[in-house]
């Protein structure tokens, strides 16, 4: 999908964010503030929204001079929710359903996006899940176990960090000979990279790869050739996150988005409500 | 109050509805957003959020040639409060305490900020004074009638179309030989002018001047110097709406802001939640 004007305020309001996380210093928030809005006045509106968002975190780089201002973050994330892996793996594993289940769980990894400030409750975890687990699912979990069951190679686009322990236990329920994972190639936010999925424990059950990109999305035309090749062979893919279908959702392939729809751009893109979990087969 | 980081992602949102106002070609959207994303990257942030009010919505009107592109819904509200109008006076004038009903309904009118696409429904404005008549109000009557009391000279700084019409039921319970009513110099979103006083018969009960400015709030440095006299002059002032108050809360004069608080920044600025209804002496 393009860039929509409604996303302008937006790109402000993350890189104020990411402003305040690498610096208390105001002369810091203003520079990046100043920054972001000359690049947004000159932005190809024709590109989708994580075009942007990698300019944002690439300044936002160079001007804290730490290349993953966010690994703290991700680590947390990591470390907290792998340490309920083993609760949830037994919820998928009693279900009747638990591809089904897993595919909820997937999504309510994709719901819990804490902002960088915000503890992380156990409570929460347990209603974000809930929600998931009993929310109306848009899209079909049939069409989605069928496409699975006839595709030779599967490509996996991970999302964020945190969220890539659900990812975990969907891919247990899926055919991991068939599956590839895929992480972004350069820190950015607190989107996954290798140390998220060798934390994890992905490397040891797939094979991974990252995309060569440092965007918030999966942009292939600034991925690395050996990516492409691979998104090209790929008969099944299957997208996490906003990010990755704002970047895929005009691609000519076969492709199942799972996520939440967490903003009123994707929402009128989607046709489904802010708040929809959607299982998205194409467009 | 000076414009906070918080409030550049807003002054992206305000414009993108204005342009959405003014016209349907998405030409003349991108053309208002990339204009004003290139102004606020320059803007000074000294200046209180009006003084970048103002600069957009001198654009708006440079764009869309049209000097006053809010008139029909000024004069939609107007006309609706004012069929409403005998209603709230008789409940000011049954009740107990009219000073603290009339400021309250002052507030009420406050609060009323449909946005422009909005329908407005009759059913709403009485949930709307029923939330100002019980809510909490932040600040003190009894130091506001001592202090109208103790004035020779009242300036009241009017806010918006539609809730003038509120004003006037406060300066009914007001001495009115001792107020001066001030609208803006020049039509700016749906903020008060000489057209509005005049609609609503404020001009008949009170002295009303502009201020000579096309800010939505009161810049001094910008206004007349007939009415940087009458302000100087003032012995109290009575400031209705956020606008006015970010424009003079630093001011060192005796005035009582009478508003909701409606976002974060003002929230933060104030002390007080999102929501509260106050009536604040000075700072």
């Amino acid at each position: 999908m393009n860039t929509y004007f409604d996303c302008i305020p937006c790109f402000l309001r993350q890189a104020l964010s990411a402003a305040r996380l690498i610096s208390t210093d105001k002369k810091i928030h203003e520079l990046v503030m100043r920054n972001v809005l000359r690049k947004t006045a000159e932005m190809d509106l024709n590109q989708p929204p994580p075009a942007m968002g990698r300019l944002i975190y690439q300044m936002i780089r160079e001007i804290s001079g730490n290349n993953d201002p966010y690994k703290p973050i991700k680590d947390k994330f990591n470390k907290f929710l792998l340490g309920l892996y083993p609760e949830f793996q037994k919820i998928i594993l009693t279900a009747d359903k638990p591809i089904e289940v897993a595919v909820r769980l997937a999504i309510a990894g994709n719901i819990i996006d804490f902002g960088v400030d915000s503890d992380i409750r156990t409570a929460d975890i347990y209603d974000i899940v809930n929600q998931s687990i009993t929310q109306d699912l848009v899209g079909s979990i049939e069409k989605f176990e069928h496409e699975v069951t006839a595709a030779n190679k599967i490509l996996y686009l991970g999302d964020n960090s945190g969220e890539i322990v659900f990812d975990r236990l969907l891919i247990e329920q899926l055919p991991r000979e068939k599956i590839t994972y895929a992480v972004r190639g350069y820190p950015v936010i607190n989107d996954v990279t290798m140390d998220d999925a060798d934390a994890t424990g992905i490397t040891g059950l797939v094979k991974v790869v990252d995309n060569g990109s440092d965007a918030p999305g999966t942009l292939l035309d600034q991925c690395s050739n050996e990516f492409c090749d691979i998104f090209s062979e790929a008969d099944l893919i299957i997208s996490k996150g906003q990010g990755n279908y704002e970047s895929l959702s005009d691609t000519d392939k076969n492709i199942f988005f799972i996520f939440m729809v967490k903003c009123p751009v994707v929402a009128a893109n989607t046709g489904h409500p802010k708040g929809s979990i959607v299982i998205m087969h194409n467009k």
